[in-house]
């Protein structure tokens, strides 16, 4: 490895652990205090200030304020997944024992819902992991042939041997009118208990045998993108299961109300020009707007 | 009425008149050539193009190119609509006969499922108006106290004296599980003969009741908006129901899988900046670009 990718690396590391590590984060991203307020953030408790949000001009838009990548990074997530990608090598799997008794943390951070079930090991392409957390958001991130889905969840993995590498596991999530898989139904019965930002309580007994099977040697679409979420650091390995959950409208309904709306606007195909920097170019307004500035600028310093 | 108002109008008048005929509208939007092929907006069939998509580069943030309004209007749609916002007087109606035997075309023009039920008298705001067409949105382009629903309908209306005023009743749609409101399940067994761009289909035997109630008397928000596509007028009174309609999973499914997502990023309160604009003035790489090429032309100039 050459000393300049290292040190890359070691910089992705330091914003993962950040990104990773989401309930104390909050120190690490700017407040954004003077968007705050009512109607700002469902699931955002009273008093409680998020660092972004999916609203408006505090939306994702606004994220490139404060994380650069999320603004100008060209292998951006989500994005929407075609059955023409490559998928992932046979062999994967995600052999994430049920959770037991003693359980594990679910938490409202004000963004998702999370669950931090650490150390479960996972395989993917040809690649051994750790399972960090996984959280959900509705509707879905990405598309399937540009085709959205109700909700998804993404399973966070870190290197096992070079925890430089993450790749995170997107499932998709379908109302059916059937029964929840058995998961989702699960932690369903959690959700009135985290409604409030900095809520957590022990999730016990979850089965996930849905998850096993959209994982292990399922079609999995693979590409190189970002976290979905500021920073929006890049760096990250995809892999979108073409297995789908089902979650019974009920259950839908239940996630729905804690969650909010809380998916990222489409990203432009990896190595396109990213959406934000895109739309802006084309807008005179600003372009007159930045030119004003300049022309301020100059005209003090050679005062 | 000040000249200056009567020119405004006139425009927009000819603008909505494009809009609201968009099977007849290709030529008047900027044909999106170079954006084409596969992937590209589901519904949208072999060899045709679509005049704007939801997808990425291509997606809302491209609307600006061609479409000024959705780059730098200030009273853009939809939003957040908030339970602390104006509601409509009371005495509102929507007074749709339900379709009969004769029937209405159901039609897929790339962007949406639109009904072309002309003519039906409604009042909004002690306005008189009448239907022009109805269409819908997966998942909900408006959002109430930041929830979001599984898809939304809408229902143009233009003045009766004055043609200048257009009035949107939007209506919530929500995945209950239990049965479908009756036009919902009327209109889903539709879908499969409308699949592709340009099919279109007469519907018949419509029933209307849901709809009604869910206008008539019923609390609405009201605010100053914009069409939800280009060219984004505005100018629009816009009325968001706080009665919901139902659809079950199998009809709701059946939508999706026609309408593919088809829903504006979420604009900015009225009277804020444009959310595109305002994404546009934080990013230094297209300052940098627009210095540059300012650059490239005084050069060009001085030579």
């Amino acid at each position: 490895m050459h000393l300049s990718s290292l040190a890359s690396f070691t910089t992705l590391v330091a914003l993962l652990s950040t990104a990773l590590a989401c309930d104390s984060c909050n120190g690490n991203l700017h407040r954004r205090a003077e968007h705050g307020g009512s109607g700002e953030g469902s699931g955002e408790g009273a008093g409680e200030e998020a660092e972004f949000s999916y609203l408006g001009l505090t939306g994702p838009v606004d994220w490139n304020q404060f994380a650069q990548a999320c603004g100008d990074g060209k292998t951006q997530s989500p994005i929407n997944v075609v059955s023409t990608m490559q998928t992932s090598a046979y062999g994967d799997s995600g052999e994430y024992a049920d959770i037991g008794a003693s359980g594990f943390n679910f938490t409202n951070n004000g963004h998702t819902v999370e669950l931090f079930y650490k150390g479960q090991p996972a395989v993917l392409g040809g690649v051994e992991y750790e399972l960090q957390r996984f959280h959900f958001h509705t509707p879905s991130e990405h598309r399937l042939d540009n085709e959205w889905f109700p909700m998804e969840v993404h399973f966070v993995h870190q290197g096992k041997n070079d925890p430089s590498k993450i790749a995170v596991v997107g499932i998709f999530i379908d109302t059916t009118g059937e029964k929840s898989d058995p998961m989702m139904e699960r932690l369903a019965t959690y959700l009135q208990s985290i409604g409030k930002v900095g809520d957590t309580v022990v999730a016990t007994h979850v089965p996930l045998q849905g998850v096993r099977t959209a994982i292990t040697n399922a079609k999995k679409f693979t590409y190189p993108g970002s976290l979905t979420t500021p920073p929006c650091t890049e760096g990250v390995t995809w892999y979108v299961s073409n297995t789908i959950l089902d979650i019974a409208p009920k259950d839908y309904r239940a996630f729905k109300k804690v969650l909010g709306f809380n998916s990222r606007t489409l990203q432009a195909d990896p190595g396109k020009q990213n959406i934000v920097e895109f739309a802006a170019q084309f807008l005179p307004s600003v372009n007159n707007r930045v030119q004003a500035k300049k022309q301020r600028r100059a005209t003090k310093w050679t005062a």
